[in-house]
């Protein structure tokens, strides 16, 4: 017997079935509002990475050699694939690019609640477009996924910022603009509601902000609750400031005109922790705080495709990971049944398969997702009823010698136990799909 | 710039559109037998590889030792995974347990046409039964996927053959049983298309048969075009062989009335390649022969849960190819349209951002598969025009500040070019989606 690898999951059919249901729903919403779906490779070279991220990334990927000696490595993220698919197609892509893909990635790391070595991720991305409007819709979008799934504005909440307003800040306070790292001071926004105060503070003088600097600096970026909290931000920052508030203000109108607004509030406590970000940035969490991580988030990184090599083109995105995703959808009472579901259960007795079988390639016919079983173990009546049971079966019909010979199938509803005959020509009808209750 | 891998693709959305319906045809088919889709890890331990193919498989997989000093593979086929997962949970699955996936997996091979390093392929297996309806149901699954691709009886045939008849016959005809290699033999056969007849009987000498057997052999397998034939193949072999030919009789009976025995041929030259199938095997050819190769091909596998500690437990399957199936439905003229559908283009010009971005929900709203896209980009009436064409939009709402004034949109249908206008309250309409002609 062999074990499956840790952080790595099977999943069976009925759980299956429910990330298949979300998995859907998200694609769905991204697809309505035209995000194409692509498919891209789960190996790259290493060497993307690294350039883009540092040696040190190494350390947390599933790095090897191939056999032609190559440093590849399976996917931790979609974006540099993205980002290098955009380049090598270059002008032949009309713009806005809305690309969209359902996938696993994998990064070898602490396995804890939610996060897992091998985790899905559904990618959604605009290319081309430095719009607001561009901001608005990756919020829109996620937006409707997270309603189709039936959770509401008691449930989440986007926490909207916006890095240049961060990164502006931290200049314009700074003694000597030269010896601040704004990049290293984002981080530590990034990480303040994860360590204390202590910690925090000495991030922020990490990154050259002396202690009353810092202090200000947290106190500007705390004071924000609401849009109209942003003039204060602005009046304290240089131009990129007061360019960056004016930009992040544009995207949550565009916001409320999409239909997100509702879902959306000002929070310049987050950042993101990815350096490739340079504009809006988000965050999804739980209203209720009770799952206390960050469920998603997303933001603008109009940089990567330029240093990937192609022409610079704006973007922006958001990855809907499943893992946190589900423990949003579990806490608010939303994450699908994970059960098998089943219309029909053909259930022949005695010589009578060829009728059975005709029977359930009719009833397969009535749609494309109408599920029919048959027998293919040659079994009792006995035996095949537990099995329709164990499999859901809504309704079962028995395909008997003697029924037959009356021209007659018996109809049986497996919730309530009651069953009754109908006639061959009548079974199944033109249209819909039959229960017991329509011959009851 | 960065360059993918040898052997990996990238697939962009026109490209994709088309690999999505193919393969949303051939899993609504394997649904609506009641097959269940499942989810399987893209990593395993190596060992379980070595133990089940030996030392020499290592050579082509992607293998690596991961950061915990585990010897791990990228996947290179669905079956041991399965095998494991069955074995996981033992008793607790009630069977015939009916699962399916779509996923790519990974080969350190020869690239060539339709053949990658990164293969995408549909698993669909049953477990828990011998019965032969259960091996008539995989081909029937098989069938009802590529015929709802469009596919006929005059596209793809199924070549059906049983290693216990090719196994019997080779030890009946052979004069010391215990000499010969039936293992070997079955390979032979497997390769009896793709190489020569001096190397096939060499491959037939290896494997213990002399010359003269060797013939007697081959014009046993040759001579069987039909299910009569078989009467003289079970004439020369042992009770095994007889055994072997009556499965394969009910199998293919069952086949028939299942709705799958027009595309079924017995062929014993049919044979695949792999060492743990058992049974029925069979392999889906191109009638016209243009695509030479095999397209896929499936089987029985009764042995394998046994060997990975398991109870024993019979089982057979069939795995669709996606890039052989690509060149079949390419050949026969039925492989989807690579391109973008849009059905709503809303081309909002003036300030009108906010009624367009309500008419774009609203159009939403009308269906999960309806796609309409808006403009994210800030551009001009030409600008947007020119990309709604570029998605190949089927109809644009013009939302302009005048014609709002007057209550209307303009509705154009971007095949002719034809326009008119139309009373806001009376677009979109309760029901079905509207295109121009509706208003003509």
């Amino acid at each position: 017997m062999y074990d499956g690898l840790k952080g790595f999951r099977d999943f069976y059919p009925g759980e299956q079935s429910a990330r298949r249901e979300v998995t859907d729903a998200i694609e769905d919403a991204a697809s309505r509002y035209g995000f194409r779906e692509i498919a891209t490779p789960a190996l790259e070279r290493t060497e993307m990475y690294v350039d883009k991220s540092g040696e040190e990334i190494v350390e947390e990927l599933y790095a090897f050699e191939d056999k032609g000696g190559r440093g590849v490595s399976m996917t931790p993220e979609l974006t540099p694939t993205v980002a290098r698919m955009v380049v090598a197609k270059g002008q032949e892509l009309s713009k806005p690019i809305k690309w969209m893909s359902t996938r696993p990635f994998w990064r070898y790391e602490q396995v804890q609640q939610g996060r897992f070595r091998e985790f899905y991720q559904t990618n959604i991305d605009v290319f081309g477009s430095s719009a607001p409007e561009a901001d608005a819709e990756v919020l829109a979008v996620a937006a409707d996924a997270l309603t189709a799934l039936g959770l509401t504005g008691d449930d989440f909440e986007f926490r909207v910022s916006h890095r240049d307003i961060l990164g502006g800040l931290v200049r314009s306070l700074a003694d000597d603009t030269e010896a601040v790292d704004t990049a290293a001071a984002i981080r530590a926004v990034d990480k303040r509601a994860k360590v204390d105060d202590g910690e925090y503070f000495g991030l922020l003088s990490d990154a050259g902000l002396d202690r009353a600097t810092a202090r200000e600096f947290d106190d500007l970026i705390t004071g924000v609750e609401t849009v109209d909290d942003l003039d204060a931000v602005a009046e304290a920052g240089d131009e990129s400031v007061e360019a960056a508030v004016e930009n992040l203000r544009n995207v949550l109108a565009a916001a409320d005109d999409f239909g997100a607004g509702e879902f959306c509030e000002v929070s310049l406590t987050t950042a993101r922790g990815l350096d490739y970000y340079t504009g809006v940035v988000f965050e999804c969490f739980d209203s209720t705080g009770e799952v206390s991580r960050s469920v998603f988030g997303g933001g603008r990184y109009d940089d990567l495709i330029e240093s990937f090599g192609g022409q610079p083109t704006p973007a922006v995105g958001v990855a809907p990971g499943h893992a946190t995703l589900k423990l949003l959808c579990q806490r608010a009472g939303v994450w699908p049944d994970e059960e098998l579901t089943t219309d029909y259960y053909v259930l022949s007795v005695g010589d009578t398969r060829s009728e059975a079988a005709a029977l359930a390639r009719d009833l397969r016919a009535l749609g494309d997702d109408v599920v029919v079983e048959g027998d293919v173990s040659d079994r009792s009546f006995g035996a095949q009823l537990g099995y329709a049971d164990s499999i859901n079966a809504e309704t079962v019909v028995v395909v008997g010698e003697r029924d037959l010979e009356n021209g007659e199938y018996t109809v049986k509803d497996m919730a309530s136990g009651d069953e009754t005959t109908v006639p061959v020509e009548e079974f199944p009808p033109e249209d819909g799909l039959p229960t017991y209750e329509d011959y009851d």
